[in-house]
């Protein structure tokens, strides 16, 4: 009988233990081992993570492509949609880390703390020079940008701290922790009515530049923009150019356009600018999450059923 | 008829005017008025801040004094709690800015903030040496200790984070956000429980060193102390005891025993310590905020009736 060819990215031999655990069917294939016989590229029917999208043509009898992370814009090549392949991932796992991720960021800033990090150096105490210009999130109009798992906690959260949540949302469905949820048509509505946006947007055809110059012409002065989707859902130049003429209060960015962004880079050192260099979603027992989707998705793809976390290659998440 | 001498110690016409306005009874008598003619101080009836400690003593028609701020130890003298006059502070409008200034430095802990704005100044993009050792407040317990407005306030935030809220409160009584409440007959347990502990007691007899060695002692090595409250309520050489040993995570303070931390002190530059010169209470609208107390409780003392926002002189807040 030919063996199921499973390739584990990650070098981690309790996980390849419980892999091939699953059943005597598989046959598990490490990095290491792709690397010295390239030849196995062909022979992989899983992946689970350690393939670059260079890789795929050569992966033949690919047949379920598992990711650790949630974005798969960088992956997702015209091959790889047109074919049979199954792309899963591991979104949902991310949203505690992420929501936690841009509040810390946005508390940082309404809260002047980094002014207080950078005070600190100097031991001196200066208390009165801090009281002024620090904002409150309680009674602010929280923006949530994509209201999927990550935005839906960012909207509880929100709500919790006494902000008004907004949502934006292709299809306009409520959402629970949404006061008022905007489609796609009343967008500029959204963007207008928002102290802080939250974008957690993937990358896709739809939501290339989602925040541009028309976005970012009708939003309020002081607003604040989180984000931590991909880059290139916020149009850069749009972006600085708001920062440098005043018309927008800060950017608070996990990611960015380019990525890494060049160490010339105007965002680097702009005021109102603080950059995290895309780790939002790491979280303590990230692989443990990760590792039991993909073992449940084993599980069923052994016995045949359908998988869960199925990306729709043609929405792109 | 004698005209009721009232001071305004902070210098707004605005308030002024409104003060006055309210009854042609009233003389106001600003800090200015006090400073060169330091003999209205005996004829002062009310007094809305500006006054020190020192000079309560030949104040001697003072009836009723009321604070901008909430915590009172620092007026409490003993002849001030033998008198009859009225105490009333603007307890309550602090919940929501220190229970974000809370959260804030929580997550910059948790989420290496501090540290990737410490890199941002390099211009380096180092995404993966920060995704180890970030820390996630879903499924953490968070130990309120004192749940009034500011503690109530940070158990909903908590709550919201899918963290496990528990609290310690002198009665014992019951708070909807709160999941278990210990008594002070408990509080090792709560102490051995708790994540996180979000100190914003007031200094109190009963409260001074609610946090000492016995407390330290039982927490967890991983654990994170935040105070908002005032730094009495912490034994700070147990708390420098603890963080020097390993035995603690990490000190997040706002207030500090001594206050202002002199430039030699420990805490300045231990590695787990994050220090805020005293400003979580400030928020933007603060005075409109603490003025509508006041100016509601001038209402009444004309009108005869009781105030709001008493203080219990012998509890001490």
């Amino acid at each position: 009988m030919t063996k199921i060819k499973l390739l584990i990215g990650r070098d981690d031999p309790g996980l390849r233990e419980r892999v091939q655990a699953a059943s005597d069917r598989i046959e598990v294939v490490t990095a290491e081992q792709l690397k010295e016989q390239p030849g196995l590229l062909g022979e992989l029917e899983i992946v689970y993570g350690g393939l670059g999208r260079e890789q795929l043509p050569r992966a033949g009898k690919l047949r379920w492509l598992q990711t650790g992370g949630a974005g798969v814009n960088g992956l997702l090549t015209p091959e790889l949609r047109a074919s049979e392949v199954v792309l899963t991932n591991a979104s949902g796992i991310h949203a505690e880390p992420i929501a936690e991720h841009m509040f810390g960021m946005l508390l940082m800033r309404t809260r002047r703390l980094a002014e207080a990090w950078d005070q600190q150096k100097t031991r001196e105490w200066r208390g009165y020079a801090f009281g002024e210009n620090v904002g409150m999130l309680a009674g602010m109009t929280l923006g949530v940008l994509g209201v999927g798992a990550i935005g839906g906690h960012s909207a509880r959260v929100g709500k919790g701290f006494g902000m008004r949540v907004i949502g934006l949302r292709r299809t306009g469905a409520p959402h629970p922790d949404v006061e008022r949820m905007y489609s796609q048509d009343e967008r500029l509505e959204f963007f207008r009515e928002s102290d802080v946006v939250m974008n957690s947007l993937p990358l896709t055809e739809g939501t290339r530049h989602a925040m541009g110059w028309d976005e970012f012409a009708v939003m309020k002065p002081a607003a604040i923009v989180i984000n931590t989707g991909r880059g290139g859902t916020i149009h850069t130049d749009a972006l600085v150019a708001a920062l440098r003429e005043g018309r927008l209060g800060a950017a608070l960015l996990d990611v960015t356009d380019p990525e890494p962004l060049p160490e010339d880079h105007p965002l680097w050192t702009m005021e109102n600018v603080f950059i995290t260099p895309h780790y939002s979603g790491a979280h303590p027992g990230y692989w443990e999450r990760a590792d039991r989707i993909f073992l449940e998705n084993l599980r069923r793809y052994l016995a045949g059923e359908e998988l869960v976390n199925v990306v729709d290659k043609r929405e792109g998440y």
